[in-house]
């Protein structure tokens, strides 16, 4: 058995007037409990520090800047970083990262137990559009203020096991799993802020919402044989609702833990990585049954057309 | 709306002493059945005119064969071909599958709605073993008695629609519905023969089972917005037990019909492809979404390679 203890740390809502001090007050209270609870690893929500504000129209590119960090960790982050390397505790978390040569990137990151950042991984499958859309309910800019991630989908060799990242809408594809499943990943965490209402279609709500959530994070888990880790930002920001539905997953696609409510909240579960085995040398044993002379159109073609 | 009122027709079990025409006449007074309801398209199963012969471990290829269609249709089962005509009634069906040159597949066909067979798929993701396994509490030998397909997932245009078809473990693999959801499928009908008891671990039973057979199929639905259309051979055939579970799928992945015994038995539903429409132009809008450049590892990589 090779055991992780695990807490997926669902944030509650965050203002827009809130602090980034304020928010990290949260998390290290909640790293506190997670560590009384044995957790050595914690997964935090997608850009974990801030409202989610992709769903404000901004112009003003000086506006738009101040959701962004600059550096990780920073002067307002550090607490929870010296926090963690205390409680010797390693962190996957979001954040809205800004480089040094200006470039913008939904953003997480996973450190080792000394809080020494060893991965990073920009989001891909940013959801959403660039221009405000006056059919939608509610905006969700993330193809906006932020740029396609540029790393790819790597997995990392931490906490005794092979650890993959992804970000909120990433989950909805299949692609993501695939490619961290076709390295041996064995637990993939991953954050998320969903709207409860889908901007262009108001008759879906959070329960359809969460089923999709469950769907997506189940079916990538068991088809590749890992352990998935998902913690959402949840609740009434601004007015504006977050579904939760945090979640754990096994290997073999079932849901271990679930948030209950749409607070602060923290879901603690030992994960066996040696669960991942028995799938991965059996019905999803790659090398056996994948047959990639078929899969062509899946690298060589973006859009769908038909025939 | 385009609509195609589609018949999914779940066969309980066929034993081996079963002949192909006594099949083929319960297959007729399904379909009769199912025109009475209103359905314009029936999707049989996997194998349809015969036990799951795959669990028998043969030597003698002559008694491999036996289980083989030379043709199609053929004498046994032409009867089932002229009442489709005779109904307008388009067909999926499932079928072992030996070329003039030889070869062995694991077929299936679609037909329009004068039983002309309009399109051939050879099931690529052939599950199991081709020697005899003595671990295992059963034999499941498709490794050993068919080769994988060579025709890839094609997408026809039929029925009012994009037609795509699948075969049983097929549908465990988003790959397969990926390929065809690059072609805009809009319904995918796949027959299945799925063992109530995981061989190689027997605490596995019917409930997983039947969990992990839907949520391939209502992923796979949602992720390609596209109806899914899954037809069981279901039962104990001479002691050995199949799963049933047959589905219809919506294009947002919810289930609208599934079957509720382990026998005969027939759903209807009146499939709108329209209703795909707004995941392929919203949330799965491959074209604006997709990012075909961080993939690379899905078609060059076949089995999972740790980093």
């Amino acid at each position: 058995m090779r055991k992780i203890v695990s807490a997926v740390i669902q944030l509650g809502p965050i203002q827009k007037a809130d602090s980034r001090s304020s928010v990290v007050e949260r998390m290290i209270a909640l790293l506190d409990a997670a560590k009384k609870e044995g957790a050595t690893y914690a997964v935090f929500p997608e850009l974990t520090f801030t409202t989610f504000f992709p769903r404000w129209y901004m112009e003003d590119q000086v506006e738009v800047d101040r959701w962004f960090e600059r550096s990780m960790p920073n002067a307002a982050t550090m607490p929870l970083f010296e926090r963690a390397k205390e409680h010797g505790m390693g962190m996957y978390l979001g954040y809205a990262e800004l480089t040094p040569e200006g470039r913008h990137f939904n953003t997480s990151i996973l450190t080792d137990t000394s809080s020494n950042i060893i991965g990073k991984y920009r989001k891909i499958h940013l959801p959403g559009h660039a221009e405000y859309d006056d059919k939608r309910t509610h905006q969700h800019l993330e193809k906006r203020y932020f740029e396609p991630g540029d790393l790819g989908f790597p997995v990392w060799r931490a906490h005794g096991g092979l650890m993959g990242m992804a970000l909120c809408n990433d989950r909805r594809w299949p692609e993501t799993y695939r490619v961290m499943g076709l390295q041996g990943v064995e637990m993939i965490s991953l954050g998320f802020n969903t709207p409860s209402v889908n901007s262009q279609r108001s008759e879906e709500g959070a329960e359809d919402r969460l089923f999709h959530h469950r769907l997506s994070c189940q079916s990538g888990a068991y088809q590749n044989a890992c352990w998935v880790l998902a913690s959402a930002k949840a609740g009434v920001e601004d007015g504006h609702p977050l579904i939760g539905g945090s979640l754990i997953v096994d290997p073999n696609g079932h849901i271990v833990a679930e948030s209950k409510t749409e607070d602060d909240e923290i879901l603690v579960h030992d994960c066996d990585l040696d669960q991942c085995n028995f799938g991965k040398t059996t019905i999803f044993d790659f090398a056996r049954h994948r047959r990639i002379e078929h899969y062509g159109l899946i690298t060589s073609r973006v859009g769908a057309e038909a025939p």
